[in-house]
């Protein structure tokens, strides 16, 4: 798709790599306070004051986290800093600056490239980020890219994996499942289009689940209604892995146990049909799914009062001892140790 | 070489992606009061208190940056985080926390991670800085290593590459082309070794320069020296892709021009007999050479007493304003205009 032959196609070699960079981030406006020196020195220069600083960085490599074939590549851009960000979020801290290097084959045109980065503008203007560095090379072959995020929080205002206590609730923000059925449908949609590439994809009732997977958003919306709500969480984590990935994280750094509610699972609408249609259980899909980078987090029993009225936030179980173990209760009642099915590149 | 049959293998399938960070990262020692939280949370806590902050980032590609053939995996590990810690110093700035992600293909055994994170280790043991979080997955070819490195520097003490004024002294430390010759060598042995597998080279009489290319330092000695000395520089740059492409952008970002003089390249013995030997030109080497990871600074002509004896640095040329363009000066008294000829890698 991103090769089409109507396109302009600038060869990347016409430009080299010094101006590659240049020409790529001559548009990205410094935008925050902090950041001192943006791109252009041997570093970028940043200033918190007394504030603390979180780091997060993560790589996304085609053929293993992303498929051109079906991922366009501003969406792409949009959603390698979505990911990052989320993990600032899930710090309680925020985010406000990133770093972004690429490595791509010749086989892109520099057009592919400024795509790319159209999606990375667009999700820092959303975000309110500056892109304060980075790094572009060729690769051997296909597209890599790799972002640091950095952000910032009050003193003592850091949520950390390890601080939830027993009696706490476990509470996620947003549903469950989406970007994994919506991955389900533009595989399917792919397999079509290989027998029959004039076929035009009707998308529309899926609408909503292909978006979580083509354009999920990171939930800096929930850090400040936590923070509007006098809510301070005990522990969080964000939900990139899957859900049952994650609690167990979550539990084990704090270790403690957990029982978690099948029937509290917050699913939309269209991930239960699709599921359905795909004769996938829905729960499964919820528990393991992946890449809905919703905020998963503990709450004291205290402040229940504050969040129950809010359609954002799900309470899906508690805390319990260590002893007592992490496990899944279904609607009939039955008990199931969670275990963790989460993205494991290595075993493909 | 890495491959070695008599060698334990384990497959990184055997592990997966989450035991395969906390592997590899398990003997990590948090060493900086400036890291509140390393690896294991969705990011890393640093404080810094008032002071100011740099971030820099770099990505190092299997085939485009590095041959494993003749690149052992701890001196890559190494050398990709002493890479990153230049940028950190040529802001003046003290190197404190990194990241490191990587992307591995299934032909790399866990051993050879395991090697390449021995050398990230040694690195960051002898530079004083801790490795705070990174990310690990598969690659469809080949590895990549992508760092993050980050840096404290008092408020006022920062250095950028635009301050460079008519006048001022230019300087480099070490000495140039070392890098780029001990390259020359390794390919050559390459070569040879295609030819024939059984002959051993003997790179005794190359051992500097192997050593900048394979084991390059970082000046963090040079930092301080300046400190220690009373001086501050008024502008620097790291030496990564070529003098002569380093002194480019520090004249064009400080808007001067300046004259270079080639008799004052500083050039080691060894970096001289193997111009000889391969007859190509010394002085090209210096200019355009590249990862001599040496530091390239202005200076005011009233520090020059403060420096002038010490062995580490060279002046090798002055500032002049930006009319006056930039030239070497040649030992014939030619003026040649400078032109950046270094690393371009999408023009391979």
């Amino acid at each position: 798709m991103i090769e089409d032959k109507n396109q302009q196609r600038t060869e990347l070699s016409d430009l080299g790599e010094f101006r590659l960079i240049d020409h790529l981030t001559k548009n990205f406006e410094i935008k925050l306070k902090s950041t001192i020196k943006g791109i252009g020195d041997d570093a970028a220069v940043l200033d918190f004051n007394q504030n603390k600083i979180v780091v997060t960085t993560d790589l996304l490599v085609e053929g293993v986290h992303f498929d051109l074939s079906y991922m366009p590549l501003k969406h792409l851009g949009y959603k390698a800093v979505v990911v990052n960000l989320s993990d600032v979020y899930a710090m309680n801290a925020n985010a406000s600056q990133i770093t972004v290097s690429i490595a791509v084959s010749n086989r892109f045109p520099l057009e592919a490239l400024e795509e790319l980065y159209a999606g990375i503008e667009t999700a820092s203007k959303i975000y309110n980020i500056d892109v304060v560095g980075g790094d572009t090379t060729s690769s051997t072959t296909g597209l890599l890219i790799s972002i640091t995020a950095i952000g910032e929080v009050e003193n003592n205002h850091v949520v950390y994996r390890n601080g939830a206590k027993p009696n706490d609730l476990l509470v996620v923000s947003g549903d469950l499942g989406g970007a994994y059925m919506g991955l389900q449908v533009l595989e399917r949609e792919k397999e079509v289009y290989k027998v029959n590439p004039n076929n035009q994809p009707d998308l529309e009732p899926y609408s909503y689940i292909v978006e979580r997977q083509l354009k999920p958003e990171a939930r800096k919306d929930v850090v400040k209604l936590l923070k509007d709500l006098g809510v301070r969480p005990t522990a969080m984590i964000d939900v990139s892995d899957g859900l049952s990935s994650e609690i167990m994280h979550l539990c084990k750094q704090s270790h403690v146990g957990c029982d978690l509610y099948e029937n509290k699972l917050p699913l939309d609408p269209q991930v239960i049909s699709t599921c359905e249609e795909f004769n996938i259980d829905s729960t499964t899909v919820a528990l393991n799914g992946g890449e809905d980078y919703e905020l998963l987090f503990t709450i004291s029993q205290d402040d229940f009062p504050k969040i129950k009225a809010n359609p954002n936030l799900s309470v899906i179980g508690y805390i319990k001892e260590k002893e007592a173990g992490m496990y899944l209760v279904t609607r009939a009642e039955t008990r199931i140790e969670l275990k963790a099915q989460g993205w494991k590149n290595f075993n493909d």
